[in-house]
């Protein structure tokens, strides 16, 4: 229903925006399919981005989300799930709540696993709900999109773009087991090129190397279990049989949130566009609350603390052990927590519910960043310049800690084993040993020089598929090879029997002829030989 | 001697340019080493912008250049070479010469490698020249450039690179034999990623896999007689062991004139930018001469008709069987053609020594260009959206012209083969059937459609390399891997043995298992039978 009520109006506005600025040609509507959580985050600025452009966005999301939320620059249409928004909450708590949970590595692993398996059949049967629900399956039809947007860490939306034969543009961090890679046929050579998870750096020891190769031999059937059944689906609905190879590797562009500042440099391809750092493109001047704390804490400047949107609660022994390292240090900390505070909070620890990251990190008079190293945090301590010190606690925060500290840019800590001690210390390392700051420096300047802001680029493609409906043309022909053509075992097989056949044939040539020209004497031999039996 | 006189100024005006253009941190100093011929022409752009953003250029050529001359917008150093002009001259008019030549394939081959041979051997020894001319090697350690910008198709400019220990930029078409993707560690499966001189598009049967394959085992045999004595060379100036990899794998960024319209999509690596189009990017109103050409030629248009800068002379009888050819198309055609005009040359047909061929191309009226398909041409028939009849002589050409054919966008011909209607009918079918300028119309809107201009970007990256002394984080981890490393053979073979030895252990514990619990009777039914014996 808000698309009926808002279409028009954004169509005028689109209109407007066409003859007010001649570089767009016409406006555009673009279906976008989001991801919930932290992923949503980095896709608002595009969609705001493209609007102003002039173009008609609708995004659709289930009932039962937290962060997709209404707003003044897209329509948002929602559909019915069989679990509820209390749901989503719990399952997201739950990821932070288990991370601090100090059980054998075994166990957490069978806990996660197990953790994985009831989110993503929640998840999935979110997916199949919308699929067959007809009303509004028929809406989007009728809406007549010119391509969609999606995040396929959920491929529901790549089935959505198939099933209205839409190109789709994903938008993306990485997918788990390399998916995204698989997908796009990119090549990514076990030697250098670290597996997620694997918080191995490009420069592998002869073991490390052997952990890679493992890991990527044992990703295939972590992911079957959550991927798989979308495949199924999309086949169910598609009424075609659909690997999930075919589902995902059907987006005309990857827009994928890297760069090789952060990432180690390896093999692309011609579809996956990096806009890395898209989060981080401007800051704002901080409000007055954060500019006083700023202003009050001296020559010193001040430290930031987050655990991201997903860590809403430490527990409580925890807690106190990080605040007691935080009273150690003459910096003022701005921590973002939500939590019960610790009895022993140091004066110079201010706990906020909630605070600018991105602009508090731009002030001049920030030293550091305690971050759990999602991949948004890194970005915005690259684009600003400021040393971290890292508590990876799930996901590929374990790989952006190692990327960052391979690099000299910051110091990572096992956010369990750790102690009071070691968080003092990596804090004084990362504020007084100049080497730390130099080199997130030399990081930032090596990151935002580039021929193209991310934004700009992003927009671009987007505007790309919807203008041409697709990128055929950037589609490797990769993807129509069998697995034992595309590494030319065939060929050489056949190159292989040619040469043992000329081989044989050779060798059979030459017994023969030597038979031919030495046999009479071996069988004359023969013949004395028995007669003198 | 130039440097000396207009450096000064140089620097002045680059300052003043830097104070009037704010994007400009600071004026710096480039040395340019490139190659003489048609790769000379489309780095002659990217000099001249860098030179109006206020960098200072120096060009260094050999004395016997012919296309490499002065200009007001670099400084030209020449160094004294053991040949002549003439002899260049004689060099390049040879490979039109034997493109015309109708002798059998093997005798084809055997001359072209003979000449390979002669020209590489000149050339090495022009290199050589300049590497031992302490005097002028010297003038340029002085003259403290900031980056180096050369054409690696002669590897000469890597080795002054690094004796200058500057890093480089290299601006290329392509490398002969591969080389570039190999120096670059860009993956390039031979089931998709066609071979250059291989004629195959990315889309290959069996046989042409098959073809693929040899080709690559035999270019490494191919390109070591013309590459490794700059391997050597540079071993020898710089006094430390290199290998022709360790050369060419020292430049920062690889500035290549390639994009996915005109060629395959495959893996690309991040140090490789494409700035395929370069030289095509404005057409200028054409003179007063061409422009009376094209308003006479009425509503039927005209046709552009140049085989290249190399290629001056055609023998008469093939001559005559093009003139007789285009005197059958309504069109007026406008040939390039310096050699003697054949007597049966038709009303239509104008010859002229020289066309603006991009300007003329980007004309309303022009209906199809004939062209040997170097790679300038072709994307100048790209950027224009006219079709190509294609009559590719040598080296790249073939290829160029299979990519725009498999494409639709134009016709080939064997220049050696054809005969006048071949031609006749070549010309009526790109102008008449509508699916060829549909064809190339469309991949001129894909082609000109990009986030930024291939010119702004071969600038940004040279600037890029410049301003940060190199681009290290952009170089993959590769280059530090054995080739065995490189493809986990060493982990593979371990994690064979241990699957090997497991199993193996696995199997003597069963049989011991076996023989324990089987093994009483078995001996007391051997007792029993050795009783009965």
């Amino acid at each position: 229903m808000a698309v009926v009520s808002q279409g028009p109006c954004a169509l005028l506005l689109g209109l407007l925006l066409c003859v007010l600025n001649p570089s767009i040609s016409h406006a555009e509507k673009l279906l976008i399919i989001p991801v919930d959580g932290s992923h949503w985050l980095s896709m608002v600025g595009v969609i705001q981005q493209l609007q102003k452009r002039g173009h008609e966005m609708v995004v659709i999301t289930p009932e039962a989300s937290i962060h997709i939320k209404e707003a003044s620059f897209y329509s948002l249409k929602k559909y019915p799930v069989p679990f509820q928004r209390e749901d989503v909450e719990t399952s997201f708590a739950e990821l932070g709540f288990y991370a601090f949970e100090n059980v054998p590595f075994l166990q957490r692993m069978a806990k996660m696993y197990e953790k994985a398996q009831k989110d993503s059949a929640v998840l999935l049967s979110g997916c199949s709900h919308l699929l067959h629900n007809k009303e509004f399956m028929a809406s989007l039809v009728e809406s007549d999109f010119d391509a969609v947007l999606t995040d396929p860490f959920l491929p529901c939306g790549s089935i959505v773009a198939q099933y209205l034969d839409l190109p789709a543009v994903n938008f993306l961090n990485a997918l788990p087991c390399s998916l995204d890679l698989k997908a796009t046929q990119c090549p990514s050579p076990l030697s250098y090129v670290p597996r997620a998870l694997s918080s191995n750096s490009d420069h592998m020891t002869f073991l490390q190397r052997v952990k890679n190769v493992l890991i990527a031999l044992l990703e295939n059937f972590l992911c079957s279990m959550v991927y798989s059944p979308y495949a199924a689906l999309a086949s169910q609905v598609l009424q075609r049989d659909l690997t999930l190879q075919d589902l995902l590797s059907s987006a005309s562009v990857w827009l994928m949130r890297k760069d090789f500042v952060k990432d180690y440099p390896m093999p692309i391809m011609p579809n996956m566009v990096f806009v890395g750092g898209i989060n981080c493109l401007h800051t704002k001047p901080i409000s007055q609350e954060f500019e006083a704390y700023v202003n009050a804490s001296g020559e010193h400047g001040i430290v930031v603390f987050s655990l991201g949107s997903m860590v809403s609660e430490i527990p409580e022994k925890k807690a106190m052990e990080i605040a007691d390292a935080l009273g150690r240090i003459p910096q003022t900390v701005l921590w973002r927590y939500t939590g019960t505070p610790p009895s022993n909070l140091a004066k110079n620890t201010k706990l906020v519910k909630w605070l600018p990251q991105n602009d508090l990190l731009g002030h001049p008079k920030t030293r550091a960043f305690i971050t759990h190293a999602g991949s948004h945090g890194v970005y915005e301590g690259i684009c600003n310049g400021v040393p971290m010190v890292m508590m990876p606690l799930f996901g590929d925060q374990m790989d952006n800690a190692k990327r960052m500290e391979s690099r000299g840019a910051g110091v990572t800590l096992n956010v369990l084993e750790m102690t009071s001690d070691d968080l003092a210390n990596a804090l004084k390392a990362v504020i007084n040993d100049k080497s730390y700051k130099e080199n997130i420096m030399r990081l930032s300047r090596l990151h935002k020089d580039r021929p193209i802001e991310p934004l700009d680029l992003a927009v671009f493609w987007v505007e790309f598929v919807m203008r041409h409906k697709g990128a055929p043309h950037l589609r490797p022909a990769a993807h129509d090879l069998t697995w034992y053509q595309y590494h030319s075992l065939d060929v050489i097989g056949f190159l292989l029997a040619i040469v043992l056949g000329v081989a044989f044939v050779a060798f059979k040539c030459c017994a023969y002829g030597c038979r031919k020209c030495f046999g009479k004497k071996g069988s004359v031999k023969k013949g004395h030989k028995s007669k003198a039996h």
